[in-house]
Parts: structure tokens; sequence; C-alpha cells
């Protein structure tokens, strides 16, 4: 059985209460699945025909490496959907091995119901929108850090693009974590480097926002890099 | 006016025809804009609160360095739309500043019309998700192929990947300008290192497949990657 006041909490769905979203799941087809620990959920390379949520429990994405061994890329929990940036386009192929890691719930929305229900329900097709255009943004800012190649190329990078041309101060739109994922390095690696530049007087580092103290050193950073 | 016969060939309109085309943007408000060579369209960094696809004409994307110097992105031709990606998700402002390189045309289409025009046809609806999620999975491929330096260990990769694990013969979904763009490399770079590759004896290049002779050969670039 869907259990909408957990399906209401996942990104595709946010913004509907549960009796909205059960309304709109009650005009398509859609599906209970359940798996057990360390069942087989789909394969690598297997062709994306439906949406999954998780409802219950959580799953893990694993890739082989050419000598065979397994590597994990990310745990995903309740209630996130299972790759939902490639449903539609070209590759549409699960790029990754799942597998549920305890008791898991699914609920399945074929390819074409979930159509429908973006083309019923504006809430639906703007999440799901803003999903994965947020999620092409992000990759695509990350390939424009990966050309500077040290961190202090990268944080003067940023910091440089944030500040616009006209202030000194940054606020910060994302936590360290997300920064050191966006930059491709370890958090305890970036907070070293932002420790460093303080202490040369380049930056002050707020809780919620950094102030540039020398806007034409931090640019040397970048001829540097 | 709108020219139904060259925005059917947009890609967000393909598979309709003009009738059709015409039908579904009676129902919405759309205008039309007119720009003279050197004209701008858009600054970067400005929100992205519509559609625009261009019906006549060209234009060029551009960016200023740290500098203040002019970095030219690309050009964008009739009937293509310009920032496809970027009118959902958090960063929702244009990459960069748009000029007109002649007379251009645009068609555009406030971004609530847009959700409306989704809604309304289906095939503008998928051709709109096929579009922005083939340009993440494109970023996503990209960025995992940036991970090994050299060409030889992104072309073993490549060629280890398509071609599974039971077969020695790869079919090219891409043409040796998609890979290079794919790599990061330039195309008589990419050229020239398959020509090396294939004089060693680890693979033979045919016009729309590549045979490995030896796949084992081919997974040592990648340790020494």
């Amino acid at each position: 059985m869907p259990n909408y006041d957990i399906l209401t909490k996942s990104p595709v769905f946010r913004g509907l209460n549960s009796e909205q979203l059960s309304d709109c799941l009650r005009t398509v087809h859609i599906q209970m699945k359940s798996f057990r620990k360390d069942n087989l959920i789909v394969n690598a390379g297997e062709k994306v025909n439906q949406l999954y949520i998780i409802q219950k429990g959580s799953v893990r994405g694993e890739m082989l490496d050419y000598s065979g061994k397994v590597l994990k890329i990310e745990d995903i929990e309740a209630p996130r959907a299972l790759a939902g940036a490639f449903i539609f386009g070209k590759s549409n192929v699960y790029p990754v091995t799942v597998t549920a890691n305890n008791d898991v719930e699914l609920l399945s929305i074929p390819k074409n119901e979930f159509l429908k229900l973006m083309q019923k329900e504006q809430t639906i097709l703007i999440n799901y929108l803003n999903d994965i255009s947020t999620r092409t943004q992000f990759l695509s800012n990350k390939l424009h850090f990966l050309s500077f190649r040290t961190i202090r190329g990268k944080i003067a990078h940023y910091l440089m693009q944030e500040s616009g041309s006209n202030s000194n101060t940054v606020e910060l739109k994302h936590t360290q974590q997300q920064l050191a994922e966006l930059f491709g390095v370890t958090r305890p690696s970036l907070a070293r480097v932002l420790g460093e530049l303080q202490r040369e007087g380049l930056i002050v580092l707020g809780r919620k926002n950094i102030v540039i103290n020398e806007k034409k050193r931090l640019s040397q950073l970048l001829e540097k890099d």
C-alpha cells in the first residue's frame, strides 16, 4: 500500500498533501514492490522504464570495475527516487546496479503514467523539472571547477564568481560539504585551505559569508593555477 | 509573426506539424522579439523567465573573464533554443551574455506558459525532458572521463565500457567529433591516438565500429593512467 505521508516528502511530490497525492495516484497505474536485504533491484545497463520512489528502507548503487571488483557509489534512502535523471534522454539506462540494504518498499510508476501525472498536476511537473535541471546545473558547474587544478584556484574562482564586480562579501549558498562536492575534494582539505587563506589575510570566514580582503591577490591565485 | 515551418524543426517542437504547433501556440501568450546585429539580448546572471527559440539568424554566447576580457563560448543558430537547461532549477540564470550576430527573431514563451504547453501537448513535454536529460547524461559521462588523465586512458575506458564483458566489437554511437567533446580533447589529438593504438595492434578501426584485438592489453592502459 502506498504510504502517502511518506511519499509527500519525496522531492517529486513535495508541495502536495496526502489527500492531493492520493487523488493523483488513483488516476494512474502504479505498483508497490518489496525487496529483502541484499535482493537485486535493478542491474546496471537495464533500461529505465519507470520512476521508482523508495517508500521504506535504503538501497545501495554499485558498479563493477574492469577487474570485477565491486565499487559502492552511494546509498539512497526513503523517500528519494532511483536514477531520476535517467528516465528520459538518449542514455536512459540505470548507471549502477541497485541492491536492497534492508527491507525495502518501492513505489513504481511506469514512464507513460508518470508523463500523465506531470500533465495532470503542475506541482509534480515543476518539481521534476527543477530536480533534473538543478542536477544539470550542478554538473555543469562542477565541470567548470575541474579546470582549476588546485583547491586554492577553485576557491578563488568560486569567490570571484559569486562576489561579482562590485561587492567584497560572498553570501554562502552552499555548505562546506556541498562546496567540497562541487570542487571534487574532501571537506577537511577544503577547510584546511580556507583556513590558510584566512591566515594569509586574503579572506575572513564568517558563519554564513566570506569577506574578501584582497581581491587583487585573490585573482592572482587564478593566474598561478 | 511565428514561422511554424521553421519552429517545427526546433528540438522542443519536433514531431509536431505546422498546423499542430500553430494550434498549440494559439492557446498561450507568446511574443516575437527582433534584434539587430550586435544588439544585446540577455546579460549573464539575468534570471531566465522564458524559453527563447531562435526563429531567424544566429546569436553568440560570451563571458567576461576576471580581467574583463570577452571570451566567446558558442554560436547558436535558428531553430535552436537559448539556455534551455536553465529555465528551471536552483540556478535559473543565463550562464552567458547573449548578443545578436545578425538580424535575429526570437519566439519568447514565458515560463508559466511553457509549463501549460507541456501539460497540454505530450510531444512537447517528452521533447523537453529528453533534451535536458540527454544534457545531464552527457555531462555526467564527461565528468567520469575526466578522471582519466591521458587520451589513451579515456579511449581504453570508453571501449571497455561500450564493449561489455562478452563482445570485442564496439558499434560507434558517437562521431569522432562527439567523442572528442566527451573526452574534452581536440578531434585531431583523438584521431592521432586512435591511429597509434591501431598501429600497436590493440584495436582495428572500422567505419562504424572498433574491434578490440587485445582486451587484456587495453585494460592495462587503464591501470597505467
